[in-house]
């Protein structure tokens, strides 16, 4: 096609296909140019075809414009309209703008919440794809119950009882990740009159997942979780009440509760009979010492749902988490789960439990403990030496992150900002976590040392200037 | 451990995870001795450790009963209680049971609307594995933004120009199916006061995806689509409006929309400004000639949302499907899978982009209409013979289905009952399909000439002895 005519149904299809709607300015005739590589005559070719044709038109001196181009009962995209009644929320205008950077590795990802690329089991999942491509031949491939891979169900199963918490595949169902776990129940369970007793701060805040209709949440401090009885007891006449709760290596402080904690947690569900969700996804991360027993095991009612994921240990993008809960609650899930999506890729499902079946996932995360363990030791290392009079951090015995306050008279927006736009490092500030303190949450599990220590440096010099 | 005692250990943590609650009987011994494969003894003995523990209480010539084992203050599992009171809807009786049977191999499944084991592409789907085990090593396995994988995006958007739908990577979505594609927009762009058209019958009415909260339906009949206008008139006052077509192969009818119907809809959603879902999930799988253009390669503002997944032309366990639609309703769509599952898992969609890439999806397709072409064939030829005086039927042109409208004497759910528990044949109702009329849905996709033909011959006897 000839390069004008190119540009022109290019144009053309942007306007028809919404994206560019009427009394929106495209494009100057510069950008058009630069983009197609072409020069500004080519560019004006291609718009008197669109002004014949009524798509756009030029006002002199400001620009060229979509025109109103059909007929009088045209009115523009009425999806853009439903997006405003939909009950849905986007999220935060500081999340959205993470989750757009976190995709472009032209940036350091110093707060990044997944394993760095050097640490995905890459030739165990190749081994793992090997193996399972040796059966495909024997797989029906078709809708399965919802309940997900019966033979990844049951290994779950059997691995949970040396973490006290003994089940069978029925008390198993497979999510895609542990954040669409915790949104299978919240459809299935809460409703919009739920109240949640929830940790903070926490990963949870980042998302809208409790945000459902006017439920209410209510934020329990994670350093202070002996207030966890008084709390509670300041909302007697609500039925309807939930617990959710990570306690082991908390996103983002990095820290846990201990076992008096945990049982006073399980005393406090019983006395009030509030359920509880466990959100127990990095468990297998420990650095310095196998975590204390899940609440899930001190459960004698089946009050507790256990979640987890493999995203933390293996790999996100293969979306494979589960629940453990009570057969009925299963049941349940399963059942909503044939009206959403009907259960997770069977692909990755079975990839996972060749992983767990060939004692590669077992390997694999022994290798990680140590290899985080020494990341960790090395970013403690800088931060001591680095940070002593600007800020206070823990120790976190586990997980990806440190969490650091930072002290009060520094501006945590402008300091994220600076960072993204002028030195390409994404820190991301403690507040998105519901945090009110002046925090940021830094991980030791994706970046190299190399760029550890390049952007705690960095960090550190605008945190002077402040 | 010692039989009895394992015994014992199991139905301790029956009771214990909740699934065996207070005042319920437990199995009787002749049932747990088959279970075990034991002697009554060894049962009598387990359940006397567990009397002795306070966890069961045997009533004489009764039972044994989970007793009130935990103190006082001990209520049972508050989860249950919840379940009524969130707003989601069980799947009617009759689907939860198909969902239940559709995964039991030992019934003949001539209702079902998946791909037989036979024409699932297994060597391709071997080859793909294969290929993307090659590069895995050089993926990041991450969070991906929402959006999927960028490869199968553009080929999607490259393939679809030739069904008249000009877009680029930016307007799509990659989904887990196309019922979740339709569960997102629900999530992202309709209201509780959203009033939907859908076409009628539908494989829509037999889930609650549009039943959120108090969201009205107005059912359009399919073979009477000139009524359109008329029926839309009727809602003048109402401002939240989606109309919902399958306008190809429709699930169950197996009819599609002509052309002139396709306008047809099309100028009355400009002309009252009603935005639609189009769900062409069967596009592919067509027998005679190629369907006409979708609905979307008619849209001129961007006020159509074209729907469609790869469950029915490669298979369902896969979980991928797709949402074209204009950028900023994909950007919205894309920020609510951040939310609620991260996207789908990378490798089913690498999969499927390896058996796009190098031609084998299309060899495939070209294969699988052939044998659907004689497989449909050999059913129309059965019924031909069995059921002239019996019912009536549609001769479809795509798709996986035969509509059947038997003779008004006959009882639908007595057949399907009877079917079930007498020859272990599962035959799914049209009235699951929102049919008001004696109708099954008969599908020549999944069985095999032999079952297809000895199933029919028994829903015969059936018919007639009603």
């Amino acid at each position: 096609m000839i390069k004008y005519r190119e540009i022109a149904s290019y144009i053309r299809d942007k306007i028809i296909s919404g994206d560019w709607y009427y009394g929106m300015r495209i494009p100057t005739q510069r950008q058009l140019a630069n983009q197609f590589e072409v020069n500004r005559v080519t560019i004006i070719k291609s718009i008197e075809i669109l002004e014949a044709e009524g798509f756009v038109f030029t006002k002199m001196g400001s620009g060229t414009y979509v025109n109103d181009y059909l007929d009088e009962d045209f009115i523009s995209n009425k999806w853009s309209e439903m997006m405003d009644w939909s009950l849905s929320l986007r999220s935060q205008y500081t999340v959205q703008l993470i989750n757009k950077l976190e995709a472009d590795n032209s940036y350091i990802h110093i707060s990044k919440g997944e394993l760095g690329i050097d640490l995905i089991p890459h030739l165990e999942l190749k081994n793992a794809m090997t193996n399972v491509s040796k059966y495909i031949g024997e797989l029906s491939f078709g809708y399965n119950n919802g309940y997900g891979y019966i033979k990844l169900r049951e290994l779950i199963a059997n691995r949970l009882s040396s973490e006290g918490i003994n089940v069978t595949s029925d008390n198993v169902l497979i999510t895609s990740g542990a954040l669409h776990a915790i949104q299978l129940l919240v459809t299935g369970f809460l409703s919009r009159n739920t109240l949640i007793f929830s940790n903070t701060p926490s990963y949870i805040d980042s998302t809208h997942v409790f945000d459902y209709s006017n439920m209410k949440k209510v934020k329990i401090p994670y350093n202070n979780f002996t207030e966890f009885y008084s709390i509670v007891n300041h909302y007697p006449g609500i039925k309807e009440k939930a617990i959710y709760v990570d306690p082991t290596f908390n996103n983002p402080t990095g820290s846990s509760l201990s076992i008096k904690e945990k049982e006073s947690i399980m005393t406090c569900s019983k006395l009030h009979n509030i359920p509880i969700i466990e959100d127990d996804i990095y468990r297998d991360i420990w650095i310095d010492s196998k975590p204390e027993c899940p609440i899930k095991a001190l459960d004698t009612n089946g009050n507790v749902i256990h979640i987890s994921s493999f995203s933390k240990s293996i790999a996100p993008a293969i979306r494979i988490g589960w629940v453990i809960a009570s057969e009925k609650i299963i049941e349940q899930l399963a059942d909503i789960r044939m009206q959403i999506d009907y259960g997770s890729s069977i692909l990755s499902q079975m990839v996972v439990y060749e992983l767990l079946k060939n004692g590669d996932y077992d390997n694999h995360t022994n290798r990680l403990r140590k290899i985080l363990k020494d990341k960790r030791d090395y970013m403690l290392n800088i931060l001591d030496k680095e940070f002593s009079t600007l800020a206070q951090w823990n120790v976190p015995e586990g997980g990806f992150f440190i969490w650091l306050t930072l002290e009060k008279d520094i501006n945590i927006k402008r300091l994220f900002s600076e960072l993204i736009n002028k030195e390409k490092i994404l820190l991301n500030p403690g507040f998105i976590y519901g945090s009110e303190d002046n925090t940021v949450r830094l991980s030791y599990a994706f970046e190299s040392k190399e760029n550890i220590n390049y952007s705690l440096k960095k960090i550190k010099q605008y945190v002077m200037k402040s």
